[in-house]
């Protein structure tokens, strides 16, 4: 059997951690860059890790493109458009493009936010119209059938909560550990419901391939 | 000490789950509804849930929210500031309101999208500019350091995917198992893009609170 070829168009942290991992694992790696020269300190640097019946070069996002049917895309989200453009678009008739691209937003500094979507949410509208209120986003995540006394083989994970109020979170903490919780993962002021309430609809997706609608998301490390 | 006392706006099954919760729990619990009087069969149903200390009355939304200093809103997430207006926003000056909603949008069937945000990603872009690729949405729910030879200590979670074509993430699955991963939960075609792109800035977030970038998230029941 041939080796399997892969184009990774990027060259940045994901990028080379998937050139050098598909290297690793035998794969023929085409690294592609705006600007290739700068790659060949790295190239040669993990050259060394490289499995016997692998290997990797660098080059243009053109010669990234045109070197196998399997691709990634691993560069910024701003530039993923443009990357495609510079790569040709004929170079992926067929091709199994792997797109590890967000539309990040850093322009605010950290966290990020998204390029487009994501920039509103229930839970600023309901504390913008109750200024006077402490609102916490709180059990938006999992089911009704978990809200109370959750059962989790797994083992229960903290509620993701976020509010702009200190006490009134560290309350809600307190109740949802009488409820049988073992606590929250505060993910921020009202501002981060945008990304608990995104969560939402992957939820659903994922509860549809599991066929369940009692899960919910954990961070795992 | 005095029971506590919690306001339940909206009688929907988050509503009634979190008002025999609550009431379970030994809570003063008072169910607010549009229509109170189709809430009096649930109420008494529930009645022998109710923890000794612990009480459950039904009413209006006003009821509700004047009702304690803690208080949930558990209404469809379009009907949300309706919701609040019913209910009077002086009621809510100064009380933890627990924010459950989510901006649904079940118009065009299930699984829902979202009433704001939420529609349009890189991933569907990406396929758009290239119709003749298979385009799969992989890696970016993970950092870098995870992408190849994942290591979790609590047992390497599958990779959330999506695209369009479904020998292409038949494929995508194959080279994530040759490279460490479990394999891949399949969350739907490419327009799911959105929502995994949409988990990136609350990936974020939660790194900062675990204070590491190389967690990614688990569906656990």
């Amino acid at each position: 059997m041939s080796t399997d070829r892969i184009g990774v168009l990027g060259s940045g942290d994901v990028g080379r951690a998937l050139g050098s991992g598909f290297a690793r694992h035998g794969w023929d790696v085409a690294v592609g860059s705006r600007d290739p020269g700068k790659l060949h300190d790295w190239r040669d640097d993990v050259g060394g890790s490289v499995a016997d019946d692998g290997s990797v070069s660098v080059g243009s996002f053109a010669d990234a493109a045109a070197h196998g049917d399997v691709a990634v895309l691993a560069v910024r989200g701003a530039a993923a458009l443009d990357a495609l453009d510079l790569a040709g678009h004929d170079n992926f008739a067929g091709t199994l493009l792997l797109d590890t691209t967000n539309p990040l937003d850093f322009s605010g500094g950290m966290p990020p936010h998204l390029l487009f979507g994501g920039t509103d949410s229930l839970g600023e509208r309901i504390q913008s119209a109750l200024p006077d209120a402490h609102v916490v986003k709180c059990f938006n995540t999992v089911s009704n059938a978990q809200m109370v006394d959750p059962e989790f083989e797994e083992g229960t994970p903290p509620m993701f909560i976020c509010g702009d109020d200190a006490d009134a979170k560290g309350r809600t903490e307190d109740i949802l550990v009488e409820l049988g919780w073992p606590g929250t993962m505060d993910v921020g002021d009202i501002e981060s419901a945008r990304h608990l309430e995104a969560l939402v609809p992957l939820w659903v997706r994922v509860g549809s391939v599991m066929d369940t609608s009692e899960h919910a998301f954990k961070a795992v490390q």
